[in-house]
């Protein structure tokens, strides 16, 4: 590659991109993001000596050129799929691959740290962090902008500004951004400096002064990355191969902390994709003639999803209640707050990218007599654990935390699966957690924590659906810890929270057909859990299994045991759910039988613990 | 307080922060910060129209002249004892608390909560959040700078730039605020501005306007702020009441998000303090005259720390592996990795207030091939959660989390005991987690983690003292996931971890006077935990404590009930520690005994135990 003309370049860029889109077109992915950074990618292999310079992509999905053109394109129609490559960079996966990623805003933090260890060790090397604008707005980047800035680190930020998260970005920063990018005046001189700097290369350091004159002088506000301790360079076309591999050229000689602000289009070169950018970001299959985004068959039309009976209900209670808000960090569209935002425009609020600022926004928010509904996928709100505690908990604020894509998620992997939410919430005092297992239950529950006298009051549900039924059934208050018996036995008893209990209500289905009765009880809350209920299954069972979509680790399964050694109960009691190791990617169900928690899992443990003496005494 | 005149306002003012030394003097607490804010206090209560108007104070140990001046003089002599006042804001303790605080960098996004539920309620206020420039640096300062910037939201941020954390301040913002503050030329013309500006206040738009020209012109880096969206007021001296007050006076009239850059001394008024910051932080009791810092009874010359322990050992390892680096969010001197810093500067990072930033950038220390010890206090690494699953123990990269001020902490309160930690790592996949009861475990700990293919290992200890032995002893490598047996006994087992081991040990020597033969095992390791001790515990006992300095949920209890579960063991199991409730402040061995967990409450406990029939069977 090294060899190749501009020209060239530009070809293999070209067929990166419809390699991209055909694969894409019938392997799900990140499509957007990826056709944005072709040319970037293409640039960055070109200039830079890799893997010896280490290139860290931040959120890590716009990754595909990069693993294409590192030896992975034979594997990739296996990208996302169960046992094959990851949708994310993964050192596992190559050495090409310098850092893992999945959440947003980590890049500019790792890279630093490879630099700095590589000063440490004398190593020369250049390291680069990829961060959209998006992930610019996490904090944590900030952070590291701070520290990076204040050393002496050979590290080159690259910020691709498509100014798009999933949905378009959105705060001050975006507008700065594009008050630097809009700005005729500066761009043309611009251009004159950087054509100069061509020309003359040994002058550079006098020219960039210059141009930092220039820029002083007629930028509307300053640089807030100069001002921030890096050198800024930009904004530069993203697309035009030929300038970018020069301008890279010239950054490989400054030994310092320098942003280069790359302009790029999400979904470039596929004109369906560039149009509607937030429904191009992750299309699932598509026809790539048409731009038809078609359903698989396990996809057919369906009833409305866990997402939607949220989004209206949201829609819906704040239509009735006007104390009700909706706070997002950046996934108005995942979540579909969009028709709360569409509806209610003013009580909506698109945070970004900045999940503790969402929770202490919402805490704010509460003690002003607000209902602010925080919608937060449950692998994120690890980000704001810290805020959960104490700015919301402690001071017992009514924030109802809706906790999207909870359990495992499916391709996305072990960055994006929501199995710690249970166990690490569930210690939380003052806490509510909830878990409904059908699209009514979640309708109820919203309905239900809108009482402030509640306080904190945490609904957890999966991506996709449940049962399909009653989401419009009029609303009903939910008794607060109160669990439900699904389904009488007498064999063993059953006991889950959540959707989890849809594999229960298959695997008692099964197992009746062995002739073993199975109790299933659905306990809708984890916290306060329904003592009495499992007084009852305690004093009935011997055998109990518990089943959960979350880390069997201190999450429900615990729970029951400490209720159950507190009230001196011996039965056999046996956990599912996620076991103590990270789960990588694949299909849901492919993931849940790894597990052992899908319907035939539970069905198998249920036997097996049938044919053994049950726990032989109940103090 | 309203109709003071200036004169008397300062009179008031000396007489505060006369009453804060002397309070101080005897009944410790955060001196210094307090000093810094005491004009800044008396100007925003004066001109504001508390507790209408909002005042969110970032961390919140900076409070005092506010508590004082808003009816809580008399009870001030209580502060941070047990069942006194709170050391920080508390709404529950007074309506002109606007937000509970203790961790920093939240108070932008509360006020902003707060100010929007205004707007939307269509209530007139004025809302200001009160934040340092060491809180600053911490993520979500910067994430709630980006979303408040984009709207319309009546906050005033008073950016209180002491130019400290605990420590002198770090990072690229330091530096861009002195640049601010220490620009002649600026401040001359600034000053005119301002004098046009209080003339003729009715041009005042168009004065700002210029004002802001000139900034842009003379400011060697362009304004942070204003690209964020704010309009940027200051460098003006905190300590100087009557320009503080016009200035606040002036900002009423401007509704939109701006920010007021106030520089103040820490210690500000007591010479001693200025002279020393960090001494002074939070100093002890002291001799008012004299300046000496005294020690209680208690408190006379003891062997050293758990801290001192970590601090020098952290050096001598470092001294015999230069892969070995050291880094820390802002508390240098609080986890004494001030021996690492002043021996190896080049291998020491204080990377500010910036939990986040500082797993990630060990992170990349890590894959690269360094083995940093990051320390954190445990209730600051709830902010770096998620990085800790992800970036560290996902990649099992060699981050040694040293996690010091774990279990209850005393006097800081609720938002600094460190109850979580035990309970939300232990469901970390690929996480060691030890807890050394005394010191010289520690240093074993620390010896052994060094050894990267452990991968991330966690090791938490409390504030202060264990045994105080072996704090010299040669290194040992300590075998990952074993326990050890500290004293035989047949009639109960006692399990600990960590220096809840110290509780323990002094519980069954009065056990033993009353003829009760405990047996005490330590676990050291939370994970992996120690499966054959406790298979022979549970073998042998049937009746069971577990004591932990954390909380009981999900905690060290919980994953021991899971054993048993496993195993099928049926012993009567009961659990001691922090309870399902948030702790308030006052002395650790009040706390630790309202928890039941001080030897007195394990011996009743055990006590109690021994005279309820135990578990009849084992199967």
């Amino acid at each position: 590659m090294k060899q190749l003309t501009v020209d060239e370049l530009q070809l293999l860029a070209d067929q990166l991109r419809q390699f991209i889109i055909e694969s894409a077109s019938h392997n799900p992915g990140h499509l957007g993001a990826n056709l944005g950074v072709v040319e970037l990618t293409v640039a960055l292999h070109y200039v830079f000596n890799t893997p010896d310079d280490k290139i860290v992509w931040d959120v890590g999905h716009q990754a595909y050129a990069h693993k294409i053109l590192t030896g992975r394109r034979d594997l990739f129609s296996t990208n996302r799929r169960y046992g094959g490559l990851s949708g994310f960079p993964s050192p596992v996966e190559s050495e090409y691959d310098a850092f893992g990623a999945g959440h947003s805003s980590t890049s500019i933090s790792a890279a630093l740290g490879i630099a700095t260890a590589s000063r440490l060790k004398n190593e020369e090397r250049q390291v680069i962090a990829v961060i959209g604008d998006g992930s610019l707005t996490g904090g944590m980047a900030f952070e590291a902008l701070n520290h990076a800035g204040a050393t002496k680190a050979n590290i080159l930020v690259i910020l691709n500004d498509n100014n798009m998260s999933i949905d378009p970005n959105v705060g001050a920063l975006k507008e700065y951004l594009l008050n630097i990018t809009t700005s005729d005046t500066y761009n043309r001189l611009k251009k004159k400096v950087w054509d100069v700097l061509h020309r003359w290369p040994r002058s550079r350091e006098i020219i960039q002064r210059i141009e930092y004159g220039i820029k002083s002088v007629l930028l509307k506000q300053g640089n807030l990355f100069e001002a921030l301790g890096f050198r800024y360079f930009g904004p530069v076309d993203g697309h035009n191969l030929p300038y970018l591999t020069n301008v890279l050229q010239d950054l490989k000689q400054i030994q310092c902390p320098k942003l280069l602000h790359v302009r790029t289009v999400k979904g470039k070169g596929y004109k369906f994709a560039e149009k509607d950018q937030t429904r191009w970001h992750a299309p699932g299959i598509f026809n790539m003639e048409t731009g038809e985004q078609l359903r698989t068959k396990a996809d057919k039309p369906q009833p409305p999803s866990f997402q939607e009976v949220f989004g209206k209900t949201l829609m819906e209670l704040a239509s009735m209640n006007d104390r009700i808000v909706g706070v997002t960090p950046a996934m108005s569209t995942g979540c579909m707050m969009t028709f709360l935002m569409q509806r209610f425009p003013e009580r909506f609020f698109d945070v970004g990218i900045a999940e503790q600022h969402a929770i202490t926004f919402s805490a704010g928010l509460a003690i002003s007599g607000m209902i602010p509904f925080c919608n937060i996928y449950s692998t994120f709100l690890q980000r704001g654990y810290d805020q959960v505690i104490h700015d919301v908990a402690l001071q017992k604020l009514p924030v109802v935390l809706c906790i999207d894509r909870a359990g495992l998620v499916g391709e996305d992997g072990a960055t994006h699966h929501g199995a710690y939410d249970m166990a690490y919430l569930r210690l939380v005092p003052n806490m509510i957690v909830a878990a409904p297992m059908t699209e009514a239950d979640l309708r109820h529950l919203m309905y239900t924590a809108q009482n402030e006298k509640h306080g904190p009051f945490a609904i957890r549900y999966p991506k996709g659906h449940g049962l399909n039924t009653g989401q419009d059934t009029p609303f009903q208050t939910v008794p607060i810890g109160k669990g439900r018996i699904i389904r009488e036995g007498t064999d063993i008893g059953i006991i889950s929270t959540g959707t989890a209990g849809l594999n229960v209500i298959k695997a008692c289905r099964q197992l009746e057909k062995s002739g073993i009765q199975a109790a299933h009880y659905d306990l809708l809350f984890l916290k306060p859990i329904d003592e009495e209920l499992l007084h009852s299954i305690c004093n009935k069972h011997r055998r109990i299994i518990i089943v959960e979509d979350g880390a069997v680790t201190g999450g429900l399964g615990s729970a029951v045991l400490e209720f159950a050694d507190r009230h001196r109960y011996h039965a056999n009691i046996a956990l599912l759910g996620i076991p103590d190791r990270f789960i990588s990617h694949g299909h849901i169900s492919e993931l849940q039988r790894e597990c052992g928690y899908d319907a035939d899992g539970i069905t198998a443990k249920a036997k097996s613990m049938m044919q053994r003496h049950p726990s032989p005494c109940v103090e």
